[in-house]
């Protein structure tokens, strides 16, 4: 056995933000010289930010992410860092590859560098490429069939990127046959709920497989539509975990690791895996390091349920405001719980002085539902202002009346969101906030929102997060301030009281839509489940409730398709969008 | 050499219409017959329709599309159609296959149906899946690796679907080693510009290779993002076109052909082609049919270019109206050459009883653009109203003002498009119209559009159209009427003034934008060609106004992934949305 110390960096980079990213992983690596580590591992594409979906394309890019590369190694050996094993993600192409029809022009690569003393020993690429949920990489790059091994330290380490060990066999059967003594993967793995459990099972069982430990690194932060939670770990070739880090924390994680000393004789440079993937090694320093006094293993606690989720949405909020430029938000506060939790995790995300909460009431709004948002403001101490929409909807009213069409009805009740909407992005456009729209996942499955009315806004923070749900972060987030002695943020009345749209007169969501226990369960089934009607009824639910529930959901899909990206329903919590034809006459109840 | 007289139909099925769909082929068939065919093609996934997207990923839906094919089968044969035999495209699924990750649940497949007598004699699978421009096929199906080689009237016929003629190797090298004497290919191809020329210069190549003639049958109509142009054909061994139906048009071909006798043994059932596909053999009947009469060959002409566009706009939206339960329109009419040309393009595609042009004049609108507005209304016939936008305005001006906020500049700008957006959505929602929206693909591409203002619309019949081809359509429209002796539906003032937003007083587009012809060259090179800047420059542009739009096409991508689909910006003409990342600090001008 040989002793190594590796960081794990848990960066948060910015898709095309390549001189940014360059620095983030500079600064690592000086952090990591500093904590005397050999081998700093980058999570997959940190160079470029992850997905970078069409730019991948762009042949600019691919040589600007590839020039950005070469001066990494550079930048890295100039400031003495040189020593650092630095193993990073980037986008890089085959560009002499011949044009062919299917195959993206450039033949980009989803890549791995191996960078040592200035010089990239070995560029890789990714093997196995995912094409399923939130993954479409058939259409942006070429598979890899080379597994890279170095030796440092007198330790064979092979290098494999993320998908490379969800699938079977590829780099994993490879690094077995290579007899590694260690299997680094970096990654860029989105967060989905109780992801963590299904990441250590993986990883317990591809250790065995490839008969050693592995470190998992990956990415933390908000990219989109996308939130990534690092969560980086190491696990032995028994299962055991020696080592994991925080979900959502920005951290360089170094781990002290004891593993076997490479057999294979130093001169073998290259071999044929039984799976025909070629094994290419490379020597950085064949004896192993000095020993050294271990430092004790971090094994960071699991956030609970709750907290994981609220920290999610305060992630992927914060981030998708910071990386488009903006550095303050608005939004529509009506003293119901949406807008109210929306309000909160804002707050948290932004600071207090960056969240612009604006009641908009009309002549169908309640008193208590002013009185909870002017609440709300107080609790939270956001920037608060009442601008009353009647003076533009009875100018509507008027004018349409005049030109000879009476609003009334639904086309009314949309028109006061719609206004709503409207006042939002006057203010956003002439003092620059981001607008948040504070619509749930359930109320827009079943289509009860307002095209260009309560769905108007660049992100909408709640959009993954069914009504059920709402009411529990609201109360675990209104414990946690009790437990920390803080105040409360989220008025215990937009709580408890009965859901309502305030568009109508005594207006009550319970009027259009079933309960919201019921309907979220139906909706899971349906919606993330991908369950058809006769196998939701065969769980026991009322026959006439799935009609009702699945015919509302139908017939919103393609409304749902116009709204703006941060308010889409994803076919994972935290995932994108599911991907439905816009016109479809097929409905599960017809 | 023997006869055979076959049958292609060019129909129009519609997304998750089962039934729907199955009435179009029971027509086809029934006509088939009576004309006296011998064989029907039917296109790829004409049952289900094309692109069916996510929901491929329903097992309810892959079972219902399975059990349709069988009760197509049965209906056939019920009506006396069986002695035709019917290949038809459809969705299975193998849902025996364990659940994988990264395989699709259920293993669906985009598959052909070979029907006789009542009886599915073969089900194959799509050996090519295209996952590149408008196409995902990777996410939704796996690949067959089976050829089905039918023998009717003596002659061996190989099917084939779309993407397998588009790659090498594959079914068109495995129906060569099957000596086959037709290859019949079923599609679901949308239109691009000049596609036709790729696909008969592809059918010529094909047909070479795989030593037979090539009968390949395409859809029409117009499905969310797509537009299906048919241009059914036939192409000899040596690259002759035997036969070619029209673009666009819902026809059944019926095309007599004289082809090679087969001459592998009849009791041959299966071989395994050089490539691996495994050639599966069936025997309908052996004996050539009687001699008969040959019809004289159709070559149908070609539509020249601009009658070609034109036909795809008016299919496009005719069929996104009519498939999404809608029968008529509302836009907004400002009396410039983007809304005159909708306003004709809706009128050709529903007739002039479905369209409802509004004009809503600001304090900001000259008399001439009222007057062009009224002149149009005048030439088409389309029903036309009047909303004066003051009143809302001065009523947002007012309140926001009264709560603090004055809105000045751009916000003002925008908020009179949104006042516009809001009101034809009222009018929407109380008369039941689809609103179009009438931003061209220059001026969404530079973001010279306002979000939930004029970008507001389920569909942008002309969101594909940059704005020089606008004029060009315009003036190509009118001249048609000229020579069909109608009256020519522009106004020539809207053609011919300089455009103008009309916004704030004496407003040009030549304020914040280039002239036209020079920003369309330069689009067209950084957004469909994915040219990156140099490569713009190297082409002899001026390096400051190259800078100058790729910074204003940069910044804008992130808004346009907030439109609704209609607005989206296509890779290429017709096709879907590049997919960009929303947000990227990644800048060719950097």
């Amino acid at each position: 056995m040989a002793q190594l110390r590796i960081a794990l960096a848990q960066i948060n980079p910015t898709v095309g933000d390549l001189a940014g990213n360059a620095d983030l992983i500079l600064g690592a690596a000086e952090r990591a010289t500093r904590e005397g580590a050999h081998l700093l591992a980058v999570p997959e594409m940190a160079l470029t930010g992850y997905p970078i979906e069409d730019l991948a394309l762009r042949p600019s890019f691919v040589r600007a992410a590839r020039a950005a590369m070469d001066q990494l190694a550079d930048d890295l050996e100039d400031r003495g860092l040189g020593d650092l094993v630095v193993v990073a993600g980037y986008l890089d192409g085959t560009p002499d590859d011949a044009p062919r029809i299917g195959r993206p022009a450039g033949s980009p690569i989803d890549a791995a560098a191996l960078v040592h003393r200035g010089e990239t020993l070995i560029r890789s690429a990714k093997h196995h490429l995912p094409n399923y949920g939130v993954f479409d990489e058939y259409r942006y790059f070429v598979p890899g069939d080379v597994l890279p091994v170095v030796r440092i330290g007198g330790i064979d380490v092979a290098v494999a990127i993320c998908e490379d060990l969800w699938q079977d066999s590829g780099p994993v059967a490879a690094a077995a046959d290579a007899r590694a003594g260690l299997l680094l993967s970096i990654n860029a793995s989105p967060y989905e709920l109780n992801k963590n459990d299904a990441r250590y099972e993986l990883l317990a069982r591809r250790a065995s497989e490839a008969g050693c430990a592995i470190a998992y690194v990956n990415q933390v932060g908000g990219q989109d539509e996308l939130v990534f939670d690092g969560d980086s770990l190491v696990v032995a070739p028994d299962g055991a975990v020696l080592a994991r880090a925080g979900q959502f924390t920005d951290e360089l994680f170094v781990v002290d690791l004891d593993l076997p000393v490479a057999q294979v004789p130093a001169e073998r440079t290259s071999e044929k895996a039984t799976n025909g993937m070629e094994i290419r090694r490379i020597v950085v320093s064949a004896e192993p390091v000095a020993a050294f006094e271990p430092r004790p293993r971090v094994l960071t606690p699991r956030l609970d349920d709750h907290e994981e989720i609220y920290t999610a949405l305060v992630t992927g909020l914060r981030d998708y405001v910071r990386k488009n430029g903006f550095s303050s938000v608005v939004l529509g506060l009506s003293g119901g719980i949406d807008s109210a939790l929306v309000a909160a995790i804002a707050v948290d995300a932004l600071g207090t002085e960056h969240v612009y909460g604006v009641s908009m009431p009309s002549r169908y709004s309640t008193d208590h539902s002013r009185d909870d948002a002017a609440d709300l403001a107080e609790r939270t101490g956001l920037h608060y202002e009442t601008v009353p929409i009647a003076p533009m909807v009875e100018a509507y009213l008027k004018t349409t009346a005049d030109a000879g069409t009476a609003l009334t009805g639904l086309a009314e009740e949309n028109l006061q969101a719609r206004v709503r909407g409207t006042t939002l992005m006057a203010l956003s456009n002439q003092r620059g906030h981001l607008v948040l729209a504070t619509g749930n996942k359930s109320e827009l499955a079943v289509g009860y929102s307002t095209l260009y009315g309560d769905a108007v806004g660049a992100y909408a923070p709640i959009k993954d997060v069914p009504k059920t749900l709402v009411w529990a972060l609201a109360r675990w987030r209104n414990e946690a301030a009790t437990r920390r002695g803080q105040t409360a943020p989220i008025p215990v009345n937009s709580i408890e009281k009965e859901p309502s749209a305030e568009l109508r007169p005594d207006q009550r969501d319970t009027d259009s839509l079933p309960d919201y226990a019921v309907l979220d369960e139906i909706l899971d089934l349906y919606v993330e489940g991908d369950h058809g009607r006769e196998e939701i009824e065969a769980r026991g639910f009322d026959p006439e409730l799935v009609q009702r529930v699945l015919t509302l959901t139908d017939t919103a899909e393609y409304k749902r398709r116009q709204y703006p990206p941060g308010t889409k329903i994803s076919p994972k919590a935290f995932g994108r969008d599911r991907r439905l034809p816009i016109t479809s006459r097929w409905r599960e109840t017809a």
